[in-house]
This record gives C-alpha cells, structure tokens and sequence, in this order.
C-alpha cells in the first residue's frame, strides 16, 4: 500500500520532534530569531494567545484577582535572599551589567559599540517575579486588613535556555503570573487550589486538553515553595508536558522579604504567599495535543479564525458576485456569537489558486472552511469543510441551514477534539502494581504509557528510579485517580494509598 | 482670605512637580521601586492602562495591523547597522553580559551571586525594536505581493533614564510599537499620517486631551527617521509633553537591514518603512492635563471604575438593607452600556467611615460617586457627585432618574473636561510676529505660554534659541494652525507660510 500524502513531512509516526517544527513552521505560528534560543511569535501564533490572554483574565477578575506591573529587573539582593529559590535560577539568569554603550575605534578603522557604564549591583532578567513583587507587598503590607493581596501580571521573562524549542522552550517567553498573601495558611492554600482548578478547567474546555491536575514530588516542586500543583498534559507521542503550576509558598519568601503584619491578636506575624503561572508554552502544548499530518488544528475557542471564506472564481465575469457574497456572509456571520463572543471569521479573497488557498488553511489549523463558488450562488449553498474531518470530505449545505447550525458545527469541533483527546489519555494511562511492570513499560523504545504506581519511596528512590529511565513522577494525582486501596508501594513495599504517575515529559 | 483646604498638598500653584507626585501617590496609581528608575503600575493605574490598550488595539485591528512579539534583546550587531539610530541610544542602554550566576565564597565565609557565562556578543535590552523587527522584515518580504506588513507589538522597553519621573519618564516603561513596510514611498507616508490621525483622535476623544499635531523639526526627529509627526500635549504648568509619535522612516532602515522585494517592474528594490508608538506614559499626561488640588481626575472612558457607590450606614439595623440596595444598583448599573462598553461600577462596602471613603475615591479620581442610605431607600433617591464639581456639590435624584441619565452624566463629565482642556490650551497658545515677543514671553519665570510664530530658520539657529530659553520647536503643525500667510520668519526675517510651536517640555 502506497504511504498517503500528507501536507507535513515528516509525520508524527516517523519523527514527531521534527514532525512539531514543521507544523510550526507551515502554521506560520511562530519562527526562530538570530537572539539564540528566543522566538518571533508570528501574528497567527500571537493571536491564539491573545485569546488565552482574554480569557484567562476574565476568570482571574472574576476571581477577585486585579493586575499590575512590576520592575523587569531584579537586583542579585533580592535573589539571594531566598537561598533554594536563587539556586533554583541562578544557572539560566540574563545579567545585566552596564547602562550605556561606547563607540570605540577599533584598529581597522571602524567603529564599535561595548558596554560601559558598569553598575555597582547587577541586576538579572526576571525568571520569575516572587522577589520583586514580594519586596513590594511588604510595603504595601501593614495590618490585616490590606490582606488578601491578589495580584496577578503578564509579563515577559527570561530563563537562559540550553535546548530551547519553540513554544515548549524559550530564553524568553510570555506568561501570567499570579502572586498573592494571605493571613492564614488555609486561606493561601485554598487559593493555590482555586487556581489550580481554574487551570484544569481553562485547558479542558478552551484548549480542549484533559490534563492530570496533581501535586508534585518534593524533588519536582517551585524552588521556595511547600507545595506545587501541577497539569499535566499528555500529547500524542505520549510525553507530558507541565501545562500550568500553582505554588503554595508557606511562609518561606514573606520570611526571606519581611511581608509582615499586625493581625487580628494584635501581633506583627508573616504572611502567608501563593504564586501561580501558565505560558506560551500551552500554544506548544495545544499543537502537540491536536495537531496531525496535515498540520495545525486549532480548537475553535482559541483559533485565531474560527472561519475562513474562500471564493472560488474560476470565470471573470461572476468573480466579483462571488466575492461580495463571500464578504456579505462574513458579515453575517461576525453579527452571530458563539460562547458568548463574536464569531471570528476571515474572508480570503487573495488572487491565488483555489487549492493553494485550501492548504493554507488546512496547515494554519482553522476550524471551519467554506467555499462559495459561482454555482452555489444561484443555488443558495455553500461548500463546508471540517478541519476535523478528512481534508477530502465535503457537504453542501443551504446557507440559511449553515448560519442556523454554524454554532453547533464549531461545537461538535471543539468537543470532538476534547473526545479524542479523553480517549488517547486513558489508553495511555495504565496502573502498575510491581516495578517490574512498570520497568517493562519504560524499557521500550520511544512512546511509552503513563504510569500510575502505588508510591512510598524516599526522595532518594524517586531520584534513582527517574534517572534510570529518564521518567519523572509527573505528580500525586487528586481528586477519583489519586484514591486507591492499599496497595504496596512499588520500590519499598510499604502500604500505601497515594498514587504516583510516571511519563516521560518535555 | 484664608486658604481652601485641599486634598493634595501642595497645590498645583505652590509646587506643580510635587503636586504630581503627591497626585500619584494620593491615588495609588503607582510608587517607585528600589530598582533605580523602575515604577511599579499599581492596579488602579494599570486598569486605565489596560483600557487605554483595549482601545488602542481595537483601532489599530480596524485599520488592517496584526499583534506579534519579538525578542526583548538586541544584538549589539543589529544596533550597529543604522549608525544614527545607535547613537541616538547608545547612551541609555542596559546592557546584557553574562548568562549565569555563580555562588561565590566571600572572605566572612558567606556567599555572594556574582555574574558568570561571559556571552561572546552582549546583547541590549531594546529601547525600541526598529532593528530587531527589521530583521524579521527582511526574511519575510521576497515579493511585492508580501507587502503592505501591518505589525504592532505591546511590550516592555528600556531607556535607562537620569531624572526618571513616574509614568513620564521611566527607565523601564510600557508601550506599543507599530511597525510596518511598503511597497512605495507614498503609501509608507500615508501610513504614517494615518496613526498619527488615530492618536489625535484618540487622546482627544478618549483622554480627553485637544493635542497639537504636527511634524517635528529635523533635530527633533527620532533618531533615523525621515520625517516624525508628533502629538503634543498642554498640561497645566503650560509644558508640552510629546504624547505620541508616527514616524516615516524612508529607506534608512530597509537599507541598513536588506528588507528588499522584488518588485512590480521584476526588479529587486527596497521596502519603505514606518514606526510609531504611544507609552504608559498617556497616563503621567492624562494626569498633569486633568486633575486638580484635591487629586486625580479621570475621563470616564479610560477610568477603571467610572461609577463608585457607598453604602451610608449608620445604624446596625438598617445595614444591610442599605448594602444590598448598593449591589442591586450596581448590577443593574453593570448591566447598561455607555460608549459602546459595560458601564464599570465599584460599590466600597468596606467598613469604614464614610467621609473616609469619599475623599479616598475624590483623590483615585473616579468621575461619578453614588450615596445611598436609609433615607434613600424609603425616598428611592441617591445622592450623586460628580469629580468635576465642587467637593461638597451634591444632587439627590430619583434612582429610576439616575438609571436613565447615567450615560449623559458620564458625557457630561467626559466632554466637561475636553471643553475646559481645549479652552485651557486656546488661552494659552499666542501667536507671535517677532522674536522680541517670543523672548518676552519665555523671559518670565515658570510657566510661559506656548508660542506659534513664523519659522524658517536653520537647525544653528533653532538650537540657538532652544539652548538659550531651555524652549523646543514642539511641531511644525498640520491643518489649520498651521497654515497662515507669508510672514517674515522671527530670526531670519525670510518670508515664510510655515510656522513652529514653541514650548518647554518634559
């Protein structure tokens, strides 16, 4: 049987890190810069996160959550300031060590520019923001009554990356990150599983990924914090991506930056710090998730354009009916709203070939495509196209019927990718009660299953057991998959409840 | 007579500089960080940053432009390639070094971070992204059919400034940037004049600011530009503030970074380009344009609560019926629309005194205040105050009134404070023949009126003049304003039709 043609070469089957760049790449989302390791988001890359811009803060508002903005640069003070949390960094830190530059003449001739002006303390490029925001909620910090501080900022940072890969893992990338203090340890926990669950939920229905919401290991949490939770998706060559994290951070940075206040009792005490934080990273793990041999498919909630009209004119004296129609049904459709927003939708009447236009928005991921040729004028159709569906099918369909069902259409989308993706989850998910099989498992070449293991081991263990086969206890699952009878802890035999899941992971 | 007391001190009159502060300070819209030059934006300051971008994205989305995000840092190299523009940065740049921290053993046995991973080529951090995004211009543009590129970008820049003043100046500050190229020259100009009409209107129809538009002299440009067109902003010390430029950057850039595209003709030429961009620091302007001695004044288009309602509560008994009737208020509130968006609407339930509360809503500056008591609700009154009458000025009307007028009282206050900007500026704008009355007017001490005078001197002589009275040529300006009969220039005595806006500035 002869291999089918596919838009991208090469597939998932035969080399799905490269498979990932050329969908990239052919989706025109986002592309390497000559600034090693960080990346130009494209305008159809920038627009999905636009979108899950939008809709996170909506919920963050709803939450109570209000959004400010903090210096880009963090003096080394600050950092040290919490040991585990600089050494955490330290090692993909951007320095900065002047503030001007000198033209210098060189021996040729020429001129160029160097550093100058060197600065009597360094400052780094925020990796993260939990010093420079907590030095800034002690003083904001005086009695009880100034708390809950519920802050949250979307901001660019930087981590020096060694491998990086767009989306997954850049120098820099663009995130949100939630920082809050609280007056008592509960209330700080309660809101690092608020957040926790707004994650889950937020990647469940808008990027349509069912992740495992969990805790994570000791050895895999936040550097500072006492408590990190954690989602996890799984794509379709079965590695995890950490998707989103929610730290509780006790009373470890408002200790090391002095967040005090006089409480209730009349007593000057710490307070108690979250913070919380998903990136450009969910744009590469959407793409992982959903995507196929044909390129990107984008779930409509967070497709730049949900639809796209091409007219397809193939005689010059209906060309400009055909087009109008195209733009009037646009119209049309951008009066409709579907969850609550205006439908998105993109006219293409560019001078180019009806099939180049097709597979471009094949590979860009939309949705919906319609076509309107001069035929369907008189007959009052329209061509539909699922992007979900094989690139060959088709249905003609009554315009009226269309804009009527056009909701539903980007629904059975939408839900269908969440179906498939619940589907290829929990066939990859398989219990294990002995080492044994879960060494089995992991001693197959590339795609192995997750794991889900009885666990009672020692940092120790869990550090031997990862390195051994390059796995990581991605979390402690909550919630149905974290409950179990006893069982024997896989390494040590104790008897234990607690579930662990092992995967492989970006 | 003895002196008004006022919320902010000093007053406007005693200290104008301080008064800013204390304006900014009283309101909570910001506060310096211990990062020299670096502010942090506070909720209440970056709520009308957020609705001053969600308005700005929306016109720029109308006029064809597409979001993107580039690398925040700059390759020394690409610096170097536009001469000009690297001088014109070369001495505010943070510079970036290293790529790592390394813990360091000190002589007292503690350790100390200190910057590791020397990088081959430093980088700057950018101070705009003409270079940056040029680069990217230049691998995406083969053909004219590649051309108009429509891009803007919301980011974060860095010029490490000396004298840094919150919102107006900042060594860290937050803006847009549009870049775009052309296939022609024409169509690179019109692009330009375009954004510079989108900010006129928008500073006027949304901050309520009547700008002078206009170009700037050839000093004045931005460093590698061609022509620069400028809005520029009377506060109410009588300084301008350039609010907003559009720059035509002719083939400088194209031609230091190879943005080429084989053109109509089938020869390979040289893209025209623009950039333009407006800052965090509209809201340091909006600041100095409206708000008086009892603190912040905000036009109700860019206020992040434009409606606040205080329960008054004196007796237990009638607590909560009076709390309760302020939430029905503000939901149905909540539930209109003024301009086009959701009326937003804030109820101060906390339980404070109420005079407490009012001056601290005076002084954050939001245009309407609502009361409710116990008598309001056996009466179905509020009582309403408007930020732009007197403190004590207060109306008791119907609510069902309130309810249907609210959109005209936030018309009212929004165009209120138009009229008294545009009179304010009118008043203080004089025409002069003859450098002798130029002189005058920028001899007195403090505040001097703004001078439109007949100008067609060299760049020796409007340096000259600048340096003597610390005075700029603020615009040449378009339209009206700017065209008047041949008068003799006031230095050279050349005839001339073209006429400069003199000013002092921030």
């Amino acid at each position: 049987m002869s291999k089918p043609k596919t838009a991208i070469t090469p597939t998932r089957s035969e080399d799905f890190p490269e498979w990932y760049q050329q969908v990239v790449k052919a989706s025109d989302m986002a592309e390497n810069s000559e600034v090693r390791g960080c990346m130009v988001i494209k305008p159809w890359g920038y627009g999905v996160w636009e979108l899950i811009q939008r809709q996170l803060d909506r919920k963050f508002k709803e939450t109570g959550h209000q959004n400010a903005y903090f210096p880009l640069l963090i003096p080394l003070s600050y950092l040290e300031k919490e040991a585990e949390h600089a050494e955490g960094f330290a090692t993909e830190c951007a320095v900065v060590t002047h503030h001007r530059l000198e033209a210098v003449k060189q021996e040729d001739g020429t001129t160029k520019m160097v550093p100058s002006g060197e600065l009597t303390e360094p400052f780094v490029i925020r990796p993260t923001s939990e010093t420079v925001i907590g030095s800034a909620f002690a003083r904001w910090t005086q009695s009880y009554r100034d708390l809950p501080l519920l802050i949250n900022q979307w901001a660019n940072v930087m981590r020096w990356e060694m491998r990086p890969r767009l989306f997954l893992r850049t120098a820099e990338f663009l995130w949100q990150e939630g920082h809050t203090a609280h007056e008592t340890k509960d209330e700080a926990i309660e809101e690092t599983r608020l957040i926790h669950g707004v994650y889950e939920a937020f990647l469940r229905d808008y990027l349509a990924i069912p992740v495992i919401a969990g805790e994570k290991s000791e050895i895999e949490r936040f550097p500072g914090a006492d408590m990190t939770l954690t989602v996890e998706a799984m794509v379709q060559d079965k590695k995890a991506i950490q998707a989103g994290t929610s730290h509780f951070l006790g009373q470890n940075f408002s200790k090391a930056q002095d967040i005090t206040f006089v409480g209730r009792d009349g007593n000057q005490q710490h307070a108690w710090t979250t913070s919380w934080g998903v990136s450009t990273r969910l744009i590469g793990t959407l793409i992982m998730a959903h995507s196929d041999d044909d390129g990107l498919v984008l779930p409509p909630r967070v497709a730049t354009n949900q639809i796209v009209i091409v007219p397809v004119t193939p005689k010059e004296d209906t060309r400009d009916a055909v087009i109008d129609a195209c733009h009037a049904l646009a119209k049309t459709l951008r009066g409709k709203t579907w969850e609550g927003e205006p439908i998105r939708v993109h006219v293409d009447d560019r001078d180019l070939g009806g099939g180049v236009k097709k597979w471009e928005w094949v590979k860009k991921g939309v949705p919906l495509r319609v076509e309107i040729g001069p035929r369907d004028l008189e007959s009052r159709k329209v061509c539909l196209q699922k992007r979900t569906d094989a690139a060959n099918q088709k249905a003609f369909v009554e315009k009226e019927e269309f804009l009527q069902e056009v909701g539903n259409h980007l629904s059975e989308v939408q839900l269908g990718l969440l179906d498939r993706a619940i589907k290829f989850r929990d066939e990859n998910l398989q219990e294990v009660d002995t080492l044994d099989q879960l060494e089995k498992n992991f001693s197959e070449k590339g795609a192995a299953n997750w794991c889900l293991a009885p666990w009672a081991g020692t940092n120790e263990e869990e550090e031997a057991l990862s390195k051994k086969h390059r796995i990581s206890i991605r979390c402690f699952p909550v919630g149905e998959l974290g409950e179990g009878p006893e069982k024997p802890c896989i390494v040590t035999g104790k008897p234990t409840t607690r579930r662990a899941v092992w995967a492989r992971s970006y």
